[in-house]
């Protein structure tokens, strides 16, 4: 009989994805938990702001939740949920685990293994959008046979969807439609200062005209540099996910190389509260970066 | 004194590009010269409809040319430059020779040493947009010190712009526009034959909903396949374009693999005078194409 009863949930990190998820659902009448050892001081600021409940270690939170969900950078995925299952071993309890991070299908269901090996029920889920927040949520598309618990979140303001009935599906969703947003914005990004540093670029505008992709990138690279470091891992999970297809990854581990070299500006130092540089700005710091 | 009289003008390659360009420029005024030694029957053929005037060999035709157009293939403009300098340096004859081709900035400049050491002028060019015919003119940038001639093709109905002062630009701007269409219908093709091989296809056009890229790329996906072999070398060019400003070449060199991989389904072999394939059917021939 899969799990359906959600009262309590756990998240790791509380970046502002996880502290988003949070917020909502705690806002919404589920009890969430998290375990804050070694954490800095903001972390746990954050954590009391959004009313988490603390646990010492992960042996005692695996044996308060119904539900854990993993949302975390790439490179965590598979190191969290092997320090999951260990704690689900050594206490047998058997929360439902679900993966929502922008991973390759074939990394899911690594993970996939390892929490089934520990004896729980395993979720694959993606994040379409930003951080909840109220009146707010992203698409999380799931999929796998034990969504039933996950889908509940759907009554706690998520906009949650099954999307189909194997592990690898809802991430691959992610990894399609990150492609074609961050894909393109690497894509658009690298030919933008191309043009820029030939010297071509109002010969290149002339071109293009009032194309609606030149367009929509005008607006979508200045939104991109405070981000850039964080979606390199993101561009190398989706090289893999076509990789693992029989595709090319170079366009994907293209894209990694273009969010690098943003990273390297100081325009990546920005916070998520200063306003967004002008597509301008974005070019020439790029620029400036070549000929360092 | 550049020469900018404009009668006689060489083409090698009647191929389509080719084919029109001359067609068009003799139906404006000009005399069209050519080499046919060693072509096929069907080449042979064409440039008589074009109305091109043969010569036997390169060191007639650099005699009887005020300008000579390259229109080839990426991989042969290098040794098409050879050749022709090799009868420029045999003959005394000194027509201005312009690279209309595909390439790098780097490669042109390349072309123009191999030029110039022959003792003619060089004018770097691009081609932006489909054959020239009757009514229609692709548009075409030239760049550097001696365009004055190349200019002159703007009184036999080509649509010629300056876009700079330096051999490389108009190379360079072919580059980043073709990079923004055939860059952006390389990645588009691979997240969308990703999604249909992993089931997603329906979920992906839920979240892409009526974005404007979407929309596009359902229309250039299907013009491209018979065309996508030609486009490999291209994509190489722009790669190399964007390495030699110091960013990753791998974005472009990832579109060479997809547009081989489309060179592989049978919609390769399609002519310009079939019909286009659906989208569907493009999905479809290079979802077979993966599980061979």
């Amino acid at each position: 009989m899969p799990q359906t009863t959600l009262r309590r949930v756990g998240i790791m990190s509380v970046g502002d994805m996880g502290a988003g998820f949070g917020a909502v659902l705690r806002e919404n009448g589920l009890e969430v938990y998290t375990c804050l050892a070694g954490r800095s001081d903001l972390t746990r600021l954050r954590a009391q702001e959004a009313g988490f409940i603390d646990t010492p270690d992960f042996d005692v939170l695996v044996t308060q939740i119904d539900l854990f969900i993993s949302v975390l950078v790439p490179s965590q995925a598979v190191p969290l949920a092997e320090d999951i299952a260990a704690a689900m071993v050594r206490t047998g309890a058997h929360p439902v685990y679900a993966d929502a991070n922008a991973i390759a299908p074939q990394t899911v269901r690594k993970i996939e293994a390892i929490i089934r090996d520990a004896g729980a029920g395993f979720v694959d889920a993606g994040i379409i959008g930003g951080p909840p927040r109220t009146g707010y949520s992203p698409h999380i598309p799931c999929s796998g046979p034990d969504t039933a618990i996950f889908e509940a979140l759907g009554n706690h303001a998520l906009n949650v969807r099954v999307v189909g009935d194997r592990v690898g599906q809802a991430s691959g969703l992610k990894m399609v439609y990150a492609a074609s947003t961050k894909g393109t914005t690497a894509l658009w990004t690298e030919l933008l200062t191309a043009a820029r540093v030939l010297g071509l670029e109002d010969a290149l505008r002339s071109e293009l005209g009032e194309s609606g992709i030149f367009a929509q990138q005008q607006r979508s690279i200045p939104m991109m540099p405070n981000r850039a470091r964080r979606w390199v891992g993101e561009m190398e999970e989706i090289a893999a996910t076509f990789e693992g297809v029989g595709m090319t990854p170079k366009i994907l581990l293209g894209a990694a190389d273009m969010y690098t070299l943003v990273g390297e500006t100081p325009l990546a130092d920005l916070t998520s509260r200063d306003p967004n540089p002008s597509l301008d700005e974005v070019l020439n710091a790029l620029e400036k970066r070549l000929s360092q």
